[in-house]
């Protein structure tokens, strides 16, 4: 008889959601090692949280995330709150004794996440940060070919994460534009992406030299009156600083000589939502974007000179060729973003029932926190840090 | 109180398994007017079926599908059955007063879609063909810019389902490339989307002239040792003949005057599931690729001379800029292919209770069956059809 | 010492400015065996031809096309002039035994053609139709590649080429679309050029079933006041019938057994000038768009299942990788649309020097306009109709 | 009576090769202010020298370039020789009198540059650096997209410049490799066309901070038996320091404060001759690939919010939409890559006939010169350098 993993799940907006349809997913299209309840959904506002438990299928609820952790029921913490809290209720979870997932960044601070590692490995319990990007099946599959030496040795990791929400100057100065409260502006919230697909893709990074720019430099204050960004006319605006970053770029090396180019901005209209990669290799080369993300694209330097060229892969085989495809459709029918989550909980499931570690562990966090970090000083030294 | 609605599917291969993620998924994305039980499923085999249930959310089974249209418990009937069964079953089920929703192709003849029409009507029930690619973003979207005039007339539908499972001639003699089972081949299987598609965007169908044509006229019978397509050396083969087609084609003209060239193949390398559409009308064109289906693509005439080009639209605009995609996540954040069934099933779960018509009806399934049969008509008699 | 071809070139307008380019270009690129004297360009007006010759680079004018074929200094007659007049041009100067090229198509009728093929074999000159895009890089690959059995026995030949510059109603009634000074509209304007690379690429068509479609019956006269198009207003214009089809469609059959889809069209929004190829064989695919010709796309099955995929050859490798370019500039520095003529007079040169054929010959163009009036046959009879 | 120049072409390679065919084609597709006489080309070697005179059309050859400069019959200098040699002859020759066109970069430091502005200053001659690619017609029509303020306030410049000639390390320590001879590797090579790209469009740098890298650190010495690369087997290579980068990678900022990523490689495989360029504004981004320079593709944030997209625009309008093209063939007949340096010589000459400058000076070189010595200061420093 499988064992039955009960999930409390803290944070319910954006990632609440998307973390909620991987728990309801993932039975269906794995073949787990456990059955899963989605058991409580913890959050402060109870009229809010009962409405979303229905939407998103779970059977209790909390306003006390310290209850859920010491709920003797709850086996498995999954984490989506804003980030200045992840360390306390992860520390706090791991002490219970709870298999804990935590969105990503891990904390704030280097030595927060070192805290949380620290933590979860004291108690024993299974641990992991949630880059779900590592298990797009095009990612997945590009790490596979690279450990196979496919494009042999790496000389070129150039990665940019580009979104355009906030362009319109008289978008309002929302929480994530207040460093107090978010830390960073894109450099927390996507370069922290590209930076784990680094470190997954390619290795450590050595030393990072960057910039981090605020284009709109006061916006204003958010209505707090319910109606939005509706503020009004001129002279109707309250306005205040934006204090974080609306783009972050960096220069900077691996361990392995590999030459890093990332950038991250908030600032590009039309990428909506577009992670571009580009590795470069002794061998060939691979190429992804997000906004296609059922293809990656290889060059395979290895073939005849005159049937050399990128081969467009669609990442949509069954049968073992491509990781996780073969549990959804037939080839040709496209995953979605929402699958990368789904695969994430999938294999997080497996290794607490196998006891094993899970990549990107809490570990994996930390590094990637120590990036973060580096390239931040970076940008005040105007020198390059090493990592 | 929301009412609830019991849903009997009956077939769970793998339509089954598309239908029941539509019907588990749709009510955590979609604002439904009812609740939805995923009360029973059946098929024949009870072993495999019990398997099913579980992998797929359902609460009973049954191995008679007589059972389930006569359950008063059930309100809907989703039909995923071989496709000639469908019309007994649908008509049974709507003189039993359930809500029909049927697989595609709606049945083997004009005349049976006729009496499932009927029957349909004539008990009041609602009824819809799962036609789901007309519910992908992009293709909705595209319905909606031709009815506000964007392109204008339509001169130009042209239409490629492309597939490659069977080009290797050891691929064995499946109940699909058996006429008597499955019908015809690709004609039924993927001529019948992009001819409804085609009847979605376009118009009626007024005249076709077709060939349809079997590359590979004998294939090794399948293996019943239960090892696959195995059957081993040459001489220890049995072969039998392929007696569907394995390419259907055929140009026509639509009554509104817009001229069609569809094309549907199982013979087309690296084409896995790709479905191309380029409608060019009087003022622009749109365009449309299924691998890649989170994009519409659109010339608009109507620009400025040196500012025309393909507008490379991502259709994952929220805030019903785009049709459906303000249900699921940010802008640039695709969709897959399973999200069409969602969108199909909350639109038919809403017209039940609303007891109002959702197309495609029944009837557009009897309309897509006459002019199938004109193209095979056409194909033996090597002359024009009228539709 | 290197021989000198001197030609004559009788037509000035498009093609004659391309080929001229062509005879300009060819010795600064390629190894020819002979020199090239542009001798003389002919045409009927005087004042135009004056600017024209220099313009483009010829030392001699002449106002009579009879005059350059008589020209003992002449060794090649180039022609470039309107379709009627072809085969009496092409005819009178083998008779002079002159070496000919001809534009396409090779004239108005098989039996035309015919009587230009005995001509030339019976002088004994070189003849060649100038079919240039049999000389785009990318198809002369796509030719090597199909040679050498990379694609397989071949199952699809679909092309279309796709125009949009008549669409505006308002365009005037140029010659262009007078049946009787141009024969047929984009059937023999466009359909001839993926009717020769079918040809080309595959084999010989079998059987053919098509239909021609006019979408603007009538159109104002051109203005022969000097204003081109600007007719005025409303009651001011005068009309008149279009007497040739804006878009024509054909299946068909090769001898091979490979199915034929080709559509050519004026009506295509957004589609400059545009032919996208698809040719599905049993071991690959092979896919070119014009718009982007300096790639070939192609689909390898015997590729290691995870890694296959379309491949985006970049034909820019020299070295004989790529056929042509190696006599232009380093890879991934494109070629044009010129190129193509340069190409074919080059290879056109050495053909004269050799004294061999040089393909396509005027037979070629004999096969063409056979498929060209079966189709045209076809559309009139609504059957199929043998090539 | 038109007046002809007299050209004097001094290096007769690659560039020679491409500028060559830009003095031979300009006079046949753009109405010139002059006609142009390809009278002597320049270089040491005398037989090569008449070899390239005949393929290249020159009609006069010689040793010296002293004695092409003092040629009283010439009017016009173009160099193409190595880099090192670029000031001394632009002095000598705008102190002749001569117009002066000088291939890219302008000259190994800032104060040769400076010199050489100010000797053709002084000297009242048109002076002109071969920066071909601005008169790309993607690229033009992008400059003027941009001045009319389609794009807005700009936020990120983004240009890679990729090619892929050296990753074999068995690949020889030609010239370009050593740094005595070449100045710089990827940085001066291809480094600055996108750094003359970005001050074109976008404004002038402000700072930089950047890296240079060596991946393949040793290689072969050429064989200079005339066998080239194949220098044999283990044990029997010299091998030699690579003295250059192989990479250049920068960040900065332009003084109109937008953002700049920078990155020119040599080792990125597949990359033939790749120049992807991405400019974010206010209101709208640009797009441009270098390998598909036909096209623009704009995002334009003020259409209709479900009409938004990237819209690939084929930059081959004629009547003056598009600059240049207008000159060459119909709309969608593409232009290559040697068609850059025609248009570049048409201005040229048509300045040199009015007397008034054209972009790009050699006060353009000069400051791309202080872009290019900013950044390799800086990547010696390790810190932020003001240009």
């Amino acid at each position: 008889m499988a064992k039955t993993l009960k999930v409390g799940m803290i944070g319910y907006r954006f990632m609440g959601k998307a973390h909620s349809n991987g728990w309801r997913q993932a039975p269906h299209f794995f073949p787990l090692k456990a059955n899963v309840e989605m058991h409580t959904i913890c959050g402060r506002n109870k009229e809010a949280l009962e409405q979303s438990a229905g939407e998103l299928g779970w059977s209790h609820i909390s306003t006390q995330w310290k209850e859920v952790i010491n709920n003797p029921e709850i086996d498995v913490v999954d984490i989506n709150t804003p980030n200045d809290s992840h360390a306390e209720i992860a520390i706090a979870a791991a002490k219970a004794g709870k298999h804990v997932l935590c969105e990503k960044p891990l904390a704030m601070t280097v030595e927060q996440c070192q805290e949380m590692v620290d933590a979860a490995k004291a108690a024993g319990v299974v641990h992991m940060i949630c880059h779900n990007y590592r298990r797009i099946p095009a990612i997945a599959h590009a790490k596979k070919m690279i450990l196979e030496g496919t494009i042999g040795d790496i000389y070129h990791y150039r990665a940019r994460y580009a979104q355009d929400w906030i362009v319109d100057p008289d978008f309002p100065l929302v929480w994530r534009l207040q460093k107090g409260i978010s830390g960073s502006g894109a450099h927390g919230d996507i370069n922290a992406h590209i930076i784990d697909l680094g470190r997954y893709l390619v290795g450590e990074f050595e030393e990072v030299c960057g910039m981090m720019n605020t284009f709109i430099k006061q916006r204003p204050l958010e209505d707090t009156s319910g109606k939005g960004d509706g503020l009004g006319g001129a002279g109707g605006k309250v306005m205040g600083d934006v204090t974080v970053d609306d783009a972050a770029l960096f220069i900077g090396k691996f361990t392995n000589g590999a030459v890093a180019n990332l950038e991250a901005t908030r600032f590009a209209l039309g990428r909506k939502n577009n992670i571009v990669i580009e590795i470069n290799g002794s061998k060939g080369s691979l190429f992804f974007d997000f906004e296609d993300m059922n293809r990656l694209k290889w060059f395979d330097n290895t073939a005849a000179s005159d049937r050399q060229g990128f081969t467009d892969i669609l990442v949509t085989q069954p049968g073992g060729d491509h990781p996780f495809v073969g549990q959804w459709w037939p080839p040709g029918h496209i995953l979605g973003y929402e699958h990368t989550f789904v695969h994430t909980l999938a294999d997080f499931v497996n290794a607490v029932i196998d006891g094993t570690p899970v990549q990107p562990t809490f570990e994996d966090g930390m590094r990637n926190q120590r990036v973060m970090e580096a390239v931040e000083e970076s940008a005040v030294s105007r020198q390059w840090v090493k990592v």
